[in-house]
């Protein structure tokens, strides 16, 4: 639809290297099966091999590596980024009216904006307000005494279950429940009993939530994210969590409950953070790692051992069972 | 709303230490944010640093610690359970009507009691019964041939898909599957074939299970929890697997095919038991434990590594590999 | 319903010894549990304890072990195939009517074929095709630019987000939410920017995905599951996965984004494999096992330490810490 040169000058983008080429830019794709009027993009060296044989009409990439592209290079310092930017202008979105759908239930004291969408089978709860341009998507429930905000999307099927406040520009992929009852029981005389769950969740501005991702609800207190939190798919978020401002965690990792998780922190896949604990800014955790004590000090953390055939790993996994006798043996040596 | 005489009289509390001061209560809260006309509690010794300057107007604790505090101490055995009958006084319930919202679609031959509620969008299968009290909350979806019992709560986006049964007082929260197929493949010539799952599910009385948590049904017989068995969210239960009475399971936990779980068990999160092994009673798993074999006595039992900084992580890593060897070469150097 | 040889014929086993009786089977069950008009089956040792006290009226069973059966025994080359096929003459199906129900809601331009049948509460969304004799459950929403072939059947509450094709005979478990967006994000300035995700999810023939699986969209291109491939529960495919034909991944397993499973591989039970990372045909990783490298030998692969009591858990964790610093002595010891 546009000229490579108005496709960078949309994204503000700061320099074309070699600049003497122009052409219409039909779409993105990956460096191996971009066309000719294609943009593709370079960043980290994994996909190196196929930078050279490229056939994309212009390839993003950073300046230190532009003198690999044959072809055109735009030049940007940010070329994940700058990718980003470019790909959203071939976005699809779904079709979005306003206004809700005939078979949409909302209740009467609930307040949903004239320019919001509430699709079909959503049903809105009592005293719950809709912000301005959002959109609920089909299935969608929300319970009582929630608040979305502005320019939000629920895709479908989401549950926000009760007290539940979400700011600006939120994203909620389908399947995702928020506000569910924390896990508060007590043991008492051998049967369980219910800790009642009173609190609510808050979810700041332009956070991202994953499809099937489980947020609860605060037993006193709210469960926090703070503004800018990606969450992939499958999370699952204590009662009374708080994780910090720009954190992103991967999939299926689970923070337990009154765990809190700093800013600008990393979390890998299917890693666990235990209840009660502290972890500051600017820690990454890697995948499947059990954090089990709070963490001060920024940096990466990991547990777990390294991939091995199997038979091999049966040897190791055998002595790690004698670690401490082993041990013990090499201290007395050493002595003797 | 209730003085504190009256809430301690409803909850049944053994004594309250000093017997001096009464105030109507306007809630509960946590020791560090608790005020005057608030109930907090304490217990553990995580919290202690804000029990000294908190404002609450009565703390509930037990008697050992209960001269830790300086203000109003409610004597209590079990503080936990105490704090949790009285939060109930103070928990907001949705509202509830009887009968079948006009969206909800129910069999003909499907039996719903008067009292129950059958919120917007959700559908009833034939031959299913929902009994006295009991709610099914919005889009909920019961397949064929599913009974639940009464004063039960399915909170919303239930799915209960064929042949389960639930008993009295099941809390069921948003987004979990219950009697979906177990995984029944048989390898065939290359191909995989389906193993038909015809059993179902049973349920017993005051279980809860958590948001997104999926129960399978039986192949041959059913899949059962027994009563009073708490699970946390996004739990997989295998087909055919059996839980004790009063057993608890922390979110993301999994239990495979045809493993048996005894009773009073505590399943950290994360944790994963394989199929067809046995756990007796009282065991409890610490979070992302692997069970490889049956456990026959009870106790605690670990797995995983502790949790390092990356960089002396790789070290330890890179020797665990190596252990067989250096084990060997420690034996034989013992022998010269 | 049918005599045992009917039923031997339906399914074509090769022999029965002693081919001395006949009698209506009246269903199947497992050893301990089995009558004298039921059918039972053995394969692997597990359950050899029961085999001997069995009262099946017939069991299934491979020629090596035949004369272990005290009654009759069907010999099959693969029984647990040969069991499957049987079972499958007594699994109960759910009622199935033709047409849309009157509460689903259908774009204008959706194609649905006159035997498809669209559940209640179901939506299907703009430019989506329903192919002849699929079943779409109760609840389930098809967003747009969907194709789902024949004979599929979405169970209930299933969402295909976005440009999602299923083949033919792909049975997909309630809560499975399929084509959301890929996790994409990069960091700009301190903030997250989202990387737009553009391509769709391929599903081949005869999948079988099970209950709250979630498998995401490309960013650029199609996730792929090629045909016969079988995922559990709980299962989390990330943006740009392809999954080769044959595979079985079982419950909370997952694969991060753009990495390649080859076919015919065993995924075990919350294992894990990292990003663009490629593991070739006929692998089997273990329960909980981290994949971090590519895997380019056929054979089974395994990360983590054994089940301990904590006790002695905790000694070998402390040591585990030291483990380079142990090898170094030893090394150093070796030396002298």
């Amino acid at each position: 639809m546009n000229s490579l040169a108005e496709v960078i000058r949309l994204v503000g983008i700061e320099a074309v290297v070699p600049p003497i080429k122009n052409f219409v830019v039909s779409g993105v794709a990956a460096l191996e099966f971009a066309g000719q009027s294609e943009v593709s993009f370079f960043y980290g060296n994994r996909y190196r091999k196929y930078l050279e044989a490229s056939k994309a009409g212009a390839i993003i990439i950073d300046a230190t590596n532009a003198h690999l592209v044959k072809g055109l290079a735009i030049v940007a310092s940010n070329p994940h980024a700058a990718f980003a930017r470019i790909a959203a202008l071939f976005d699809v979105k779904p079709a979005r009216t306003t206004g809700v759908h005939p078979s949409a239930v909302v209740a009467d004291d609930a307040i949903v904006a004239a320019t919001a969408s509430i699709g079909p089978h959503a049903s809105i709860g009592a005293r719950s307000r809709i912000g301005a341009g959002t959109m609920i998507g089909p299935g969608c429930v929300i319970g009582e005494d929630c608040q979305v905000g502005e320019d939000c999307e629920l895709v479908a099927r989401v549950t926000l279950v009760a007290r539940v406040r979400l700011g600006q520009r939120v994203l909620i992929h389908p399947g995702a429940v928020i506000g569910a009852d924390g896990f508060g029981i007590a043991m008492d005389h051998g049967h369980w009993i219910k800790v009642p769950q009173l609190g609510g969740v808050r979810i700041g501005d332009d956070c991202e939530i994953g499809a099937n991702t489980t947020i609860d609800r605060g037993a006193l207190g709210d469960t926090v994210l703070e503004e800018d939190v990606r969450l992939d798919n499958q999370i699952q978020v204590g009662h009374n969590v708080r994780i910090g401002a720009h954190t992103a965690m991967a999939g299926c990792s689970a923070v337990a409950g009154s765990a809190s998780i700093g800013r600008h922190c990393l979390i890998g896949g299917g890693a666990g953070v235990l209840g009660h604990l502290e972890v500051c800014d600017r820690v990454v955790i890697t995948a499947m790692t059990l954090v089990t004590h709070s963490i001060h000090e920024p940096g990466e953390y990991s547990s777990g051992t390294p991939l091995m055939d199997n038979r091999s790993w049966r040897k190791s996994a055998a002595r790690f069972k004698q670690l401490d006798t082993l041990a013990r043996r090499l201290n007395a040596g050493d002595k003797e």
